[in-house]
């Protein structure tokens, strides 16, 4: 490919997924990669590059897990540093964008095909309705952003996993405190993660006596699912009832009436599960203002690509203009 | 008077604050009601009307401490209802407004004087300054409303009273489920606000083992000052506590880089008991984005008028525009 094209980056704490811009203004084939198998991003993205046969790019607009402050990005859970520089000299460009990987998510709602999310609780608000929507991501991180509109989309940043967890009960207070042993205190990320679903694993069979098998996030949402396993289907639960009054605690400070939309791995994963949780019944359960809570339509991104589309409706505002960016 | 004039009104859960809008810009001297003594509203602004001797208004502006949603308003924290059309004719105007008492807060920011805030923890960041703003009113409830630039001032409503109290110890737990019972939860309003002051110096007192006076919020915010009652102390400590937990975690999800500024009546009585309490260090207690979280400034905003300044502003977006709008 001799021609630059726009470059759009999606960089989580486990994986990166990486595509060019269409000239329709949305992503193209998207590669994903894990972080663990490159040193650095840059290393990462001369890999694509070089494998994708791209010699410069018009611009690269990353998506990243992390707070968005400065030219070097270190990655919140993740030991990767993104430099600016850095990423300009692999790519060839001088044109180059980060946003929080959240923000990515909340800017890209309005172009969302409408089979890129599934309705979870809640009345129907399409995507494009125009009130003010919460975007809520579950993967490696926890966090979450706003978008709103005042004139063009406004996104409000956040960094919504190091908000205090939740805790209502004696059980979700000893939770709590296994979950801040050795850290001093526990944030939401510590239980709405992949981490945080096996640490909420290894809490549940501890409590039961049992000694806790070695499973991955994956491994124990999968025995979950599949009812294989009680204490994986019991922490599974536990995570997505936290998830549940999280999500209800974020709708009273932001108030979606454009509706609440769930993305991340973890939430993905655990979406099967979301009706035998209680998830709808916990998330409304705020006392005078459950009627409020019950106005909000809730909705899963079903779509790993999501933030890349955000990312393209940075590169291209208008999909009208993207044959000149992309040239 | 003949002239209509602009009605400013900042209705509270517990008193009503009424001013007119002066050529300037600002409200004019101030008349504050307690809510009891008036069976509505509308007889509360009769009685101001009459003893003003204004005949007809220009236009109503009115904070109230509710979310607005519709032409009649039901306070949250009062029996009263606030009808649009019932105001519109006690007024003799067409011209009514409604906002959430949270929103004109974060609205008086850019126009508050420099003696109507004082700094409380933080760097030094003015009130004109441009970054997003966090505003937080502890009074009769509690809630927290956040200004942000895009060309013009927005302001995000919220409902944060409702959030979940958060809890992080067995003391809390057992404080927790004080609050919660007869009500099947307890939210961050129980404890932040005037009745949930009172309810925590119950709960200090019988904790110890001692039947708690029947105390008024005042008194026991007075008692704390003069450090005349161990239990009023602990009390105030206890609030201040949850209110600098509360901060710092909306602090995360809003990323309030022009600052954060307490407002309401018990923020400001229990002021003096900042610097005991701990205040700052807990409010930054956030585990790895400690270092973002005391970034942000912290203010108090002193002035009890300051809702009727956010109205002020939607009367009159540029001062120069006044005389049209009180003629």
């Amino acid at each position: 490919m001799t021609i630059a094209v726009a470059l759009l980056g999606d960089v989580g704490g486990t994986n990166t997924r990486l595509g060019v811009l269409l000239p329709h203004g949305m992503p193209g084939q998207i590669s994903t990669f894990r972080n663990a198998d490159f040193a650095s991003f840059e290393q990462l993205l001369l890999h694509y590059l070089s494998a994708q046969d791209v010699q410069s790019c018009a611009a690269v607009i990353l998506a990243i897990a992390a707070p968005i402050n400065g030219d070097i990005i270190g990655l919140t859970n993740c030991a990767w540093q993104i430099d600016t520089n850095s990423v300009c000299s692999a790519a060839k460009t001088k044109n180059v964008r980060f946003i929080n990987d959240l923000e990515a998510l909340a800017l890209c709602l309005d172009r969302l095909p409408a089979n890129a999310v599934t309705h979870i609780a809640g009345p129907h608000i399409p995507t494009d309705a125009l009130g003010r929507k919460l975007v809520i991501g579950v993967g490696t991180g926890f966090n979450a952003a706003c978008a709103m509109r005042s004139g063009s989309v406004v996104v409000l940043p956040a960094e919504c996993g190091h908000m205090t967890l939740p805790v209502e009960t004696a059980e979700g207070l000893h939770l709590r405190d296994h979950l801040a042993k050795s850290r001093g205190r526990a944030s939401v990320e510590r239980a709405l993660s992949g981490q945080g679903l096996t640490e909420v694993y290894q809490w549940v069979a501890a409590s039961r006596g049992l000694v806790p098998k070695d499973l991955t996030a994956a491994q124990i949402t999968h025995h979950a699912i599949q009812n294989a396993d009680p204490c994986c289907m019991d922490a599974a639960i536990v995570v997505l009832r936290i998830l549940a009054t999280v999500c209800g605690d974020l709708a009273l400070a932001y108030l979606p009436h454009g509706g609440v939309y769930l993305a991340g791995s973890v939430a993905r994963a655990l979406a099967p599960l979301l009706a035998a949780s209680g998830f709808a019944a916990e998330l409304t359960r705020k006392g005078r203002q459950t009627g409020l809570l019950q106005s909000f339509s809730v909705h899963l991104i079903t779509k790993d690509a999501a933030a890349l589309i955000g990312c393209a409706t940075l590169a291209c505002p208008h999909p009208e203009m993207t044959m000149e960016l992309s040239r």
